[in-house]
């Protein structure tokens, strides 16, 4: 296949390329190593950006250890404060986690990153070697990777508030929260399946969750009008502000299967959405996640569940 | 007056130091400039700082060309995402905007600035200027002031989407939004006097708020329970997410003016509270400075209105 053949293909959008379908990409376009391929697929990237605010597509690719490439896109929601919005770096990072990758050494951004997102790729374990390359932006990095530490020096980060044993992103966790039998019980008796199955995805995105910093792991999932689930888990930033909701994390899961396609807004499929949180703790995403949905999602039925640590006293309760 | 004399002085919390007051103080340390005193009132802006959440005290000062000194220190809210956290340097620059002043080329932090705040400072014109120097964190800086430039190079900020001429974060602006008399009427007459000044403290405060990414000014006003209405103006970030919501920007203005200091939670002391902004404007602040009143100051009353452009048909709502 030549060259030209081959550029139809990578100008297909779509938010993850297997190991052999980026092999076969890097031989087709002549590309020996294939962290040379991400800054090719910035325009794909850029075309799955939604930002009907600022009408600034931005995208990311970034190579996975495991060989796999992702791509993220910032994506925007009319209607809620700024602080909803969800950057080409951020989507890019929790595409990566949502497919369990072990590590991301090489991305690939169509614009300067902002220091929002800087400090969230802070959060990877070993940040300030990530090799970033920069296309746009007054040349951007002129074909060069550069590490993080060049773009975020001297960084605050995880290593100043947490023990070295603590997982951070992309590093498995199990945060051992429970639910309680009877309750699950109360639950099947008044829910249909769609229900029981996002009240499932949630609970265990919330035991996926990233949240050493506040302790309130949270998971969320949505479902869209064919019954499919998608789910993402509440992931914190060391710096607070950065940390990515757990609404805006299942919304990347549902961009990257293909959903919010259906020509209106990014919610506008969305029928149904749980939310799985811990009880009292000092980080309640709730009613933040009720705000979000009756702008961007306003169809959608949406049910919060409350989860106990299993140490202590498990229980589960449905609120509508 | 010796130098072991002046120290309880600077030991004693306040947010702004008066420019003849600096320069005594500077006089007392034997500090020939003043930007040398601002590492110095460090100990005493991290005792302003409210963190529940983290335990992590940060502060922050800055010499403005005025010669006034500012004070930041980190402010964080339980019961809400970690989005509404105030970082000290988001503190420190949102106070001295409240004070008109005009420039800021000299900061000090107690910690490296995270991401965030790194971003929220590209906001201010010729951004990459400003010298910081940072105490803690390994070293900090070694005692040295250095631009942020060199903590974020190659930003993103207003130059990448915004024309010269519209004005930045300490620049004089008039967002032209008006109010309609026979609304205005309507409002008094169901209104107490609180109310009454609360309306039009959001209204002005609106009227000066940084949101030219959006074109969604707003602007939020708070009362205690002795009358005294405090204000303050959303202050958006080319970066979108790092904005600074009307809520927390009202909140830095009732803490520097002593508020907040009721023994309990930052909000304990709010007695009522309203919003302004444009009505249909992409960004809408209402929902979530209700979701952020009923967990931070349950006790306030809030009223929200609605703005309209002069040039066009100019209305004022009150709802609930
Ligand atoms: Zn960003
Ligand atoms: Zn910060």
């Amino acid at each position: 296949m030549t060259k030209d053949a081959a550029t139809p293909d990578l100008l297909m959008p779509r938010f993850v390329i297997q190991p052999e379908e980026a092999e076969s990409m890097g031989e087709d376009l002549g590309v020996a190593d294939l962290r040379d391929l991400l800054p090719m697929l910035l325009p794909a990237a850029r075309k799955l950006a939604r930002p009907p605010i600022s009408g600034f597509h931005v995208g990311a690719a970034a190579l996975g250890v495991s060989g796999r490439i992702y791509l993220g896109a910032n994506v925007e929601f009319p209607g809620v404060p700024l602080h909803h919005s969800i950057h080409a770096e951020q989507f890019l990072i929790t595409n990566a986690a949502l497919h369990a990758e072990q590590g991301i050494r090489f991305i690939a951004v169509s614009e300067f990153p902002c220091g929002h997102c800087r400090q969230f790729l802070q959060e990877i374990r070993s940040a300030s070697k990530i090799q970033i390359l920069i296309t746009g932006g007054a040349g951007g990095t002129s074909g060069d990777f550069r590490p993080l530490s060049f773009f975020l020096p001297n960084p605050f980060g995880p290593a100043d508030l947490l023990p070295e044993h603590v997982p951070l992103i992309l590093e498995r966790r199990f945060n051992d929260l429970s639910e309680v039998e009877e309750n699950r019980e109360i639950c099947n008796n008044g829910l249909g399946l769609v229900d029981e199955r996002l009240r499932e995805a949630a609970f265990r995105a919330a035991r996926a969750s990233h949240a050493p910093y506040s302790g309130s792991p949270s998971g969320f999932s949505l479902a869209d009008s064919g019954g499919r689930v998608y789910a993402g888990s509440y992931t914190e930033s060391a710096a607070y502000n950065p940390s990515l909701g757990p609404v805006q994390a299942a919304i990347v899961a549902y961009l990257v299967a293909g959903g919010g396609d259906d020509g209106g807004g990014v919610g506008e499929g969305i029928v149904a959405a749980a939310l799985a949180e811990m009880e009292g703790a000092p980080v309640s995403q709730e009613e933040t996640a009720r705000v979000f949905l009756s702008a961007v999602a306003p169809k959608a039925r949406f049910s919060a569940y409350r989860l106990r640590p299993s140490a202590g006293v498990a229980s589960m309760r449905r609120k509508n």
